[in-house]
């Protein structure tokens, strides 16, 4: 899979619904087959591959992640998590292992959201968090959709998204931080999600030759977006565990002779406790609004995304504890604070996750790195966790849409 | 000439070389040879307009300025000096009006600049300071040389730039800052322009994810580049009347959901006293190291221009003093703090300025605006100073490349 859309350091480039991605899913889908596994992909293009069950009334047990990365992206992002239950698939089918629910593995479609925002949208319209409507009509830079671009690649489909039940569902994903490796630890058992804000920032000047206006006359509206920018890390820094990014920025005309008059950019916050959200937001509110007096320039704060935090199944969460000390893996509790399907199919399905390290932290970065070991380690307790719910359906309330109660 | 590149508010937009540019540029050749003037175009696409003067062995007295624009530009930079020459040019015919010396109304290619950095780019090549080569490959952010579009539009020439004498060169230019409205002065004459120091900053962090990663462990470029803008702006208000702006940026991945891992910009120092220059250098070398040991991450510092002070020829700034004072117009004197095509031809020719008041010194913007009566005051103090150059020559030593010394 590397091998589609390689980068120079070694990385791997399938932004979403791209004509890389689109060889990613064709090579993806290939395997499935050959794993003997039914492929269905829905109006969304999420893609699903199904090993039937003996009980065909049973909902399926699904895993699955991405195989969509970020422009500069690592190979095992979303990629582990896909591949790994390919191989499960695979395994079972050598060891003639028959389960009693039904499994399927799961492809999202634009989980990274860098060409199409926001990202998770795949899974987003499946929960029902999203409809339909917004996730075909959300547009990249170029203003191609991505219906259109569905289309383009052949993978408009008529399958309704989501609104079937699902016994449960697990991801393997890689940490993305450096927590795992720097306790020593092989797995981590993810109990749920941080609290994530997303806003949109756009700093007013005035568009001024660069040589002449006097300085104290000047509205350059960078100038003022770099203050912003700065008390928004100074603010990531100030909560408990938290974190802001401002990663984004679009200034306009961004040419080498005139004073910009607007500026547009991202603040991300995320805080593992929700209680520390509130007063972040807030800090953030008012230095805004005292940079915008000091500087004599508008500036306008949209709050477009707020999610989490989000709890994950105890049940799974203990199921996938238990099999990581069965298999015999070093293994600790961890609160994610970046962004994943699971996250979202949580609203529909009881749901967990389990993390393999990350070498130094790193992910969204070409030289992303885990352990083969360490990949098996994950691998195996998706797989054994998994079996053991295909195999007992009745530990889970099934065949309902509602949140199993933790 | 303004309804070639109309902006939604009343601005134009001709980036050097563009379609727009063309079709200006050609509006601009029939108006000339209608006034029978007798057109050249030199390898860098500079545009001359020659009346011929009684005694062919004088070389031109030359006049005129730019039709190219910023994205958002305004109507009046540059097009006024263009506009203002074919309307002397028209006055002469009409008053049947002969000079001893020929009259050139010059039209430089790309002063602007952002397309192809650096600005002034015809007028450079023409005064010695770049080569042809340099000139005819500089490159857009599409990689498209000028050399390229200059072919594409029918511009290419054979047409040896610059090299031959020139009597002097005079430029009438909006002030694009706001000193001569607020001292109520209807000219300015320009004695000389500013120190320019141009330099590219490139700031070096990590590609890492948004969430996970603990803020001490990041390096965000973009935060970084933050507050080297910041500290620039600070020194841009901290040397007298000095300037500092940085308006262009460029972050790598820039996406929502990546630390981005490079983030390169410009800074443009400016001073109207050479002395302290200087020490605007050392502050900025210095606070780059101290920002970037306090935030570890290498900061690369280049500085790519290294222009001026400029002082322009007394006696043509003391013949345009006479001229607006005999004409009956308040003026002052002025250093220009812009960059123009009258500052790199004071490299090969006695030149000068003569300004004209911009309302709220607003240029680079679609709403500069200069009353008529200012412009109508402008063109006259250049007509009779063109005139009293072109019927004396001898006024000024002929025949030379050399600068006529002060």
């Amino acid at each position: 899979m590397g091998q589609i859309g390689a980068t120079a350091r070694g990385g791997s480039c399938r932004l979403a619904l791209t004509d890389e991605d689109h060889r990613g899913r064709e090579l993806f889908i290939g395997w499935c087959r050959a794993a003997h596994c039914e492929v269905s992909i829905d109006r969304m293009g999420n893609i699903f591959a199904r090993r039937p069950g003996t009980d065909a009334t049973l909902p399926p047990v699904m895993f699955g992640s991405h195989l969509d990365t970020v422009p500069t992206g690592g190979k095992f992002d979303g990629v582990l998590g896909v591949l790994a239950g390919l191989e499960m698939m695979r395994t079972l089918d050598d060891a003639k292992v028959s389960t009693l629910a039904p499994l399927e593995l799961a492809v999202w479609t634009n989980e990274e959201g860098c060409r199409f925002p926001p990202g998770m949208l795949g899974s987003a319209v499946f929960a029902g968090q999203a409809s339909i409507e917004f996730g075909l009509s959300r547009a990249d830079r170029a203003g191609k959709t991505v219906g259109e671009e569905l289309a383009r690649l052949g993978y408009a489909s008529t399958t309704l998204v989501g609104g079937r039940p699902v016994l449960a569902f697990l991801e393997l994903h890689v940490e993305q931080g450096p927590e795992l490796e720097e306790t020593n630890n092989a797995i981590g058992i993810v109990t749920g999600s941080s609290a994530v804000r997303l806003y949109e920032v756009v700093v007013h000047g005035v568009d001024c030759h660069i040589g002449p206006m006097p300085m104290a006359r000047r509205r350059n509206s960078l100038v003022g977006a770099a203050r912003v920018i700065i008390e928004a890390d100074r603010i990531g820094r100030a909560y408990g565990d938290s974190r802001s990014s401002c990663n984004f920025i679009d200034v306009r005309p961004n040419v080498n002779n005139v004073i910009p008059g607007q500026t547009r950019f991202n603040v991300d916050f995320r805080n593992s406790d929700q209680e520390s959200m509130t007063p972040m937001e807030a800090d953030f509110h008012a230095t805004i609004e005292r940079l915008s007096g000091e500087m004599d320039m508008k500036i306008d704060v949209r709050r477009y995304w707020k999610h989490g935090p989000v709890s994950f199944d105890p049940r799974l969460t203990g199921l996938l504890r238990k099999t990581a000390g069965r298999l015999g893996h070093r293994h600790k509790d961890l609160v994610t604070i970046g962004g994943h399907d699971a996250i979202n199919m949580n609203d529909c399905a009881p749901s967990a996750m389990v993390m393999v390290p990350s070498q130094a932290g790193l992910s969204h970065n070409e030289m992303e790195y885990t352990a083969i070991a360490d990949c098996e380690a994950g691998a195996n307790v998706l797989l054994a966790s998994v079996l053991e719910i295909a195999m007992q359906p009745a530990l889970l309330e099934t065949g309902s849409l509602e949140k199993v109660a933790g």
